[in-house]
């Protein structure tokens, strides 16, 4: 795991480098204006996915879906899926639930396009378009470096949709932030050694950076086994929020942009109720800080970043082979 | 809590009695054929809203997507809903953030619905038509009329938009399999004594259950204070699998249809490695029997009111007040 998440600003200049490339093929297959996507993944997948379902709706400007993939591939439902986009997303290619939804949605009219690790797997061979990570095998369990390259493939497709909310030479700099990151774990040490006891934790973002807070839980939970749970400032707010005790470790993150003034009330509410919160952010006294700069849409992939970072930490401190956690297999059949 | 669950028989029985009226409303303003649908929702109504996800996919044929609220109310994204219907679900007609999304959806094309319990609220003035829950004051916290009420609303919808996976006389048997649930609250008492020194839990279902395990999660942890969380089947065995040890309790729902099978290859599963899983099904054994002939698409309803026993059973067991737990109010701005 520490290996594959050192290559990752490696790995990711030779994504952006593809750039031009990846746009282009992406707009040759979502040309004209589409009614709407809709984005097919599971796990983390899924968490690089909830990036995507928030930054392709601000560019597209048309809904964005996260697929139900049982109504594909158990119900056989008849579905109508002419003049939508379907995202299909599987670091192996041969997640076959993936596979089949996408399948399922091109015979039912969708443009398809996969985002995979393998470009030679049978999901990249069934799409129309292929965006290939090529970020090299993932041998560690916990997904790391093709969580932030499929992160990445995310914004090429919202580059080529419209126009994003990060600029191009931003985008060059995704590489140096993230080595910025890696190049500083000591905050991560420092944090793992306060919640080395702790039995559950909840991790909580915002527009964009809601993706990066799912993603710090499932990393979390994976790899130290600690029941972790991500949510929305808003839906913590409509309920969960009442399991907040004195001591509750709370993971927040926020980045420049529209839903950091919310992030921060809730901040406040938070420790109000007593609540341990340590914020991931590039604000003074964060716990996790981010470096100074990062625009709001390329945050949520430097923010994983700092999760796996602490994943990391938090499972050698309490024993735990990060590479390896019982009970979890790579490819998963559903 | 006790009281408004006792309801629930007679308030579902005077919805389905409107049934026509409500189906040819929505029908109108609907009609023809929409492009896609897009569910609006936060805390219990998220996960009525996740039952209304599944079901209206499958009758309508078309993309049917769960919002995300913040991309309106903070991004202020600009977006062209048209072809779309937006289903707008707030019980008190009074969040803001669902009505300021509603409005945003329907000033960029969408045709708007809403479904809520009150008729003169600031949501149903706005919306192009309303459905009208009337199942009364809800004073408990936790949701449990106006839960089920809005999942049956979603069966209206789903009726009208196509053809529903259950018959119009299924439809109005509903109120008789809630009230033989209800007439039967010892397997509840018994789960909860077995729960009773829980620390956590899971819920997971698949396909239409999917919504009723969300929802069970929730009521059980704003009543109960465990932390519980909702899960599919696929996404729990995508990862969180791992943190089943044994004896960790786990509530797996499912009822006569495509995802039963799965279902049940899940519950050998996590018993294989030790969980302490209780079924909540039409079948032999089941720690929560439901009612024999319930079809699938109309499960998850009656599912949810095993849940509301169970949550009630284990709150006054623990010593909790159910009706106002700690740290929950009910109308929430984000």
């Amino acid at each position: 795991m520490a290996a594959e998440m050192a290559e990752q600003p490696e790995r990711l200049a030779r994504l952006v480098e593809r750039w031009d490339g990846a746009t282009a093929q992406v707009r040759a297959l979502a040309w004209p204006q589409v009614n709407g996507s809709v984005i097919v993944a599971r796990g983390s997948s899924d968490h690089a996915g909830a990036y995507g379902r928030y930054l392709l709706e601000l560019v597209s400007g048309r809904p964005v879906a996260l697929a139900a993939p049982s109504l594909h591939t158990l119900y056989a439902a008849k579905v109508d899926y002419s003049g939508f986009l379907a995202i299909a997303v599987s670091q192996s290619g041969r997640t076959p639930e993936i596979l089949t939804t996408l399948q399922h949605m091109q015979a039912a009219g969708a443009a398809g396009l996969a985002i995979t690790n393998d470009g030679g797997s049978p999901l990249a061979r069934a799409a129309q378009a292929t965006l290939s990570l090529d970020v090299g095998d993932e041998r560690a369990v916990p997904a790391t470096k093709t969580v932030t390259a499929t992160m990445a493939a995310f914004a090429i497709v919202a580059a080529a949709l419209g126009t994003a909310p990060f600029t191009r030479e931003q985008a060059a700099e995704l590489p140096r932030w993230v080595a910025a990151v890696l190049d500083d774990p000591e905050p991560a040490e420092v944090l793992a050694a306060q919640l080395a006891d702790a039995t559950r934790l909840i991790c909580v973002g915002r527009g964009l950076m809601y993706s990066a807070a799912l993603e710090a839980a499932l990393k979390l939970k994976e790899t130290t086994r600690i029941p972790a749970e991500g949510f929305s400032a808003a839906d913590l707010r409509h309920g969960p929020i009442a399991v907040i005790e004195p001591g509750f470790p709370v993971l927040a993150l926020h980045a420049e942009g529209p839903a950091r003034a919310d992030m921060r009330d809730l901040v406040d509410d938070l420790r109000g109720r007593g609540a341990e919160v340590a914020v991931v952010a590039d604000e003074e006294g964060a716990a996790l800080p981010l470096p100074a700069g990062v625009p709001e849409a390329l945050a949520p992939i430097v923010a994983v970043v700092r999760a796996q970072q602490l994943a990391l930490a938090l499972a050698r401190r309490r024993g735990l082979d990060p590479d390896a956690p019982e009970g979890l297999s790579k490819v998963t059949i559903t």
